[in-house]
């Protein structure tokens, strides 16, 4: 998957992947309306606007981008219907071309994370059948439990030939609590990152680089650069780029030489696009229009700032 | 929550929780078959499998314990029968006066930490309405992203008297490798247990205390010992019981000295009670009463063992 997500990136000269993380208050009224007079003021009805909020998007942006990534936990605040309108969405994007790299954050002791793996990169045994619960491409995993808690997302997606991104160092303003304090004079992050390419060295693709990648925020460049130098072989995930903060020319440090590397997420910049100033003009009932308004402008601003052409 | 735990669990004079995290290989044939015949071998016949499965276990335990733990993974191997089946647990103990300790280990940037507190603690603004996703009672965390990813569970949890148990020593092989590693001289361990005390000491039931718990593995009793002292207002859920080796006096060193403080899981030891030797003779038809008998079992050897009367 690492070498179908490096081609699609190659092919769309975009190293970008949209955030999939729906609240109700970016939908459309006439969408969100349109779902609650089918279903109700209920889960099932949130489920309906966010899916078909999502599914205008994808439908904008699918020929721009290599990958999208749900924030599972948009959908899981809707229970049930939410989980079913995650589902909904990840397929759609497979039937769109896209990679889907479900961004679930888990992690846990060896067996737990066993089930994990099978959910979500995996098969169930159920009797004589083996049958994909989620069937995502990539996930995101916590590192805090360490070795065994990661090895068995490694033994299901190897085989399946899917990948994974460890949080190493995360875009948020408190990451720095544990992550930055110092261990033998380095910070625990790039002991992390170490784990990372422990994992993932004997798991490379053709592309160069590794089944295991690495989730490091664009909002500490500094730290970026260090980890791109510690992890030459491993994809990273970027995100706070946009609403978070970050911008183009933040990035220059998390790309190879090669313009590889990395891929940037972006979610309320592009999926909410239509409730900025900058994209009003497309308006309620064109907010798909300026997600891809947003997302070609996000694909100039990193190519320029980070320096990729 | 927090106070009617300890109510539960003085009542029942059992300072446990019957770790509800199913597989397949535990579910009786009779039971198996069923489901299948049903449902075929599809999700929906394994959750279906695994919902009866816990009913069983579920019936004949729930007038010794004060809780259970549900451990969400084994449901999502089943993608979304699965949850369904987490789901129609998490009510059916509710229904029986059980609480119900959601082992989701989630954690994430604050908007997405906000999310799934809505999901798992709270309840989602849909239109006019405010509706429950999964409303489990306390819920598990991972620190590793700091503050910000851990307010939004405690934002969430206080209005509704709901409580959370966060990772700071947990009970897997690996989990030394970051979590014991010194910073300034102290374990990392330590540091997050200074955080949890922090981010628990406004939220104190009338019980004495806290509705921000810590999650400390009983495979390591002398780190127990430390944080026990650290935490002395933090009650501690402790996995590592049973199947992953520890056993009642392990557990001396979790409790304060009235006798509270700690909850202690048990997973496979009870609900896989029928496929050991020692409770062979329930057979497969009497698995649920082989895993009351473990249940009771395990009462004693607690009590006796971490000297509790």
């Amino acid at each position: 998957m690492i070498d179908k997500l490096v081609e699609k990136i190659r092919k769309t000269g975009a190293p970008i992947e949209v955030g999939l993380d729906p609240m109700l208050s970016y939908v459309p009224d006439h969408i969100r309306e349109k779902a609650f007079k089918e279903y109700g003021e209920t889960l099932e009805g949130a489920a309906e606007a966010i899916w078909q909020f999502n599914k205008g998007i994808v439908d904008a942006v699918c020929d721009l981008i290599p990958a999208v990534k749900p924030q599972i936990a948009m959908y899981e605040q809707f229970g049930i219907p939410g989980i079913q309108a995650f589902k909904k969405t990840l397929d759609y994007c497979h039937e769109k071309g896209l990679l889907v790299i479900g961004d679930i954050k888990r992690g846990d002791i060896g067996s737990t994370s066993g089930a994990y793996a099978t959910g979500h990169l995996g098969k169930a045994q159920v009797g004589s059948q083996l049958i994909a619960g989620f069937d995502e491409d990539f996930i995101t995993i916590n590192p805090y439990m360490g070795t065994d808690s990661v090895q068995p997302f490694i033994d299901v997606a190897v085989p399946e030939k899917k990948g994974m991104f460890i949080l190493t160092k995360t875009s948020n303003p408190s990451s720095g609590e544990f992550q930055d304090r110092l261990i033998d004079g380095r910070p625990l992050y790039e002991w992390v990152a170490e784990k990372v390419v422990e994992w993932g060295s004997q798991y490379v693709g053709s592309c160069g680089y590794s089944y295991v990648g690495a989730v490091v925020g664009a909002t500490y460049p500094e730290m970026g650069k260090t980890l791109r130098r510690l992890m030459p072989k491993t994809y990273i995930l970027v995100p706070g780029y946009g609403a978070q903060g970050a911008k183009g020319s933040d990035l220059v440090n998390y790309f190879n030489e090669d313009g590889l590397g990395a891929i940037v997420n972006s979610s309320r910049g592009i999926i909410a696009a239509w409730k900025k100033e900058e994209y009003a003009a497309f308006g309620a009932e064109g907010y798909a229009d300026a997600s891809r308004q947003a997302v070609l402008d996000m694909i100039e601003d990193i190519q320029t700032g980070a320096g990729l052409r």
